[in-house]
């Protein structure tokens, strides 16, 4: 994603076509920035919010001509419609609640509001770069020379504003001269894995082996496998996560093989007003999705489609959160409130 | 698949077609049938042991005014070929084992032994049907009214000679007039389950849902399966299962769930030589299958692809094997060698 300060609109690379075509689209209102999270233009939950902040300040800098009321209006429609655009990423809310906040410090005038919300956005865009730096130096530490790591989906730079979660601690790992070779489940129905993590891991060099989701389970019964490294949408308070639908069946295997399952997230990425993953809400996409891809549809016609987007894994089947501020390893609420400075609940 | 008598061919649904287009191909040599096989005009384990069968047929016949010399070579070749063309499921040697036998008793004269060779196909194929019925009897007496039952490929009438064997207990279950509702696994990369068992199901009206493979394990912890029924490609002496890659990932979701795992096979698919999982060939498939499907490429180029087409489930996973001679609950070599009328080994 790149803020174009001369033309005053932001760019989204379009992860759809990736990775035959490197195309950015351009998004100059709020609503637009919607259906672009909404369509996934650009998806991974660190991407999501800060994508969501420049909505509001592309928003704000559209509208700051209008009249007052209207400004204000306006405005809070643009806050509705991207609070909206996807339910399970909490890094939306986060990141809209950063940008609502500053409203509240400055106030309502568009003309000083407009380049507030444009550095807050730009914040909020180089903090994820170096959060995932940060977490990709903690995570770093626990992978070994020749390690084999499983990811699923794309926890990487195209999933944040740079680096990655999951990626970014392979990388970080590679930077510090260990061999790592990735296993990237392709992932269904959106294909992230196949398009985006394999996409991101050539381009570096980063030696990629990718796998129909439903080998995960023969490879690491053939010790192919030294741990898993996923993603996060929304931890809930309790340590259970919520990521790209198939997570919570690679850690059920990884438990099962007693290979290490972590989970690289930012804070941003915790929810704690959410207490576990069953409250966190779970998007349902559309069953053209799982009726095929891009314009070729195999399914046969007259069956019903389920295609929920995301699953919750349990924390007791986490091995450890990687943040910014260290691995937590067996993670409990405990250990997450202490996280952010807060006691016990 | 269909003997052609007025042809003296072999006439098989292209598979690979399906559902989109329903075209039957012709084939009239070994060669040829065994290329079929190979590249899956026709799959499933017992569907792939009674082509083989007419391929020895189909091969005798088109061979028999040859002189005597060049008929038993050419019929020697077709005996190898067609048993190299997949290496997983053992009902491919096990129906041209049955071929031989034919052989070895009429002796090689053409004449003679051609037609033999036909009955015994005929033979093979309609015994396959009589089994799956008896496997859909035994089966069905499992499924209670309104069961949701989780699937995995297509172990249905495509996959055999008729009726089907995981499949084919549902349609028992059906017929027996009980309400069953079937969740199939798409089955990447082949995609058997969204176009075969999905097409299967819509043509009997039996609900069917389709989902990511992935998807499995949130239903799951959802509790919207009620048991699992898949097929096997070969079962060891001791009970392991090899079948459809992502069959070993759905036992050890159902484990975790304490959701009954069954496995419905006929006799020919279990293989007294082979003691265990471990000993059991697993085919490994072209890269293009993970690429993408059909025309369609969606993988980033650069990376490996790793496409194995099966997996082993222990023994210890599945609740019983479904047969032809009754349902075997927590299978063992004793009980294994029992229905084949053997102690102990």
């Amino acid at each position: 994603m790149r803020w174009r300060s001369d033309k005053g609109w932001l760019e989204l690379l379009d992860q759809r076509l990736l990775p035959g075509q490197v195309k950015y689209l351009r998004f100059d209102s709020a609503e637009a920035v919607a259906g672009g999270i909404r369509d996934m233009v650009v998806r991974g939950a660190p991407a999501i919010g800060c994508t969501a902040a420049y909505g509001i300040a592309v928003e704000a800098q559209r509208l700051r001509y209008l009249r007052q009321s209207d400004f204000d209006s306006g405005l809070e429609r643009a806050f509705e419609k991207l609070a909206q655009s996807r339910p399970t990423a909490v890094n939306l809310s986060w990141a809209l609640d950063r940008m609502r906040r500053i409203l509240q410090a400055v106030g309502s005038d568009a003309e000083t509001l407009a380049p507030r919300l444009l550095l807050e956005a730009h914040a909020i865009h180089d903090e994820d770069i170096a959060t995932n730096r940060a977490i990709g130096a903690h995570g770093a530490a626990l992978l070994t020379d020749h390690a084999r790591v499983l990811t699923h989906c794309n926890a990487g730079a195209l999933a944040t504003a740079g680096h990655g979660t999951a990626l970014g601690v392979i990388r970080s790992a590679v930077e510090a001269g260990r061999n790592i070779s990735v296993v990237a489940g392709e992932t269904r129905p959106f294909l992230q894995g196949a398009r985006l993590t394999a996409w991101e891991m050539v381009q570096e060099n980063i030696p990629v082996t990718l796998i129909a989701d439903s080998s995960a389970g023969h490879l690491m019964s053939r010790g192919e496998v030294d741990l898993v490294i996923v993603g996060a949408d929304r931890v809930a308070a309790n340590g259970d996560v919520a990521n790209k639908i198939g997570t919570y069946t690679l850690a059920v295997l990884a438990a099962r093989h007693a290979i290490p399952f972590y989970v690289a997230c930012p804070l941003s990425t915790i929810d704690l007003a959410t207490a576990s993953g069953a409250h966190i809400p779970i998007e349902q996409r559309a069953s053209s999705e799982i009726a095929g891809f891009g314009d070729l549809r195999w399914a046969c016609e007259g069956a019903v489609m389920h295609n929920p987007a995301f699953d919750v894994t349990p924390a007791e089947l986490i091995g450890g959160l990687i943040t910014e501020k260290g691995v937590v390893l067996a993670p409990d609420e405990t250990k997450i409130r202490a996280l952010f400075g807060q006691g016990a609940p």
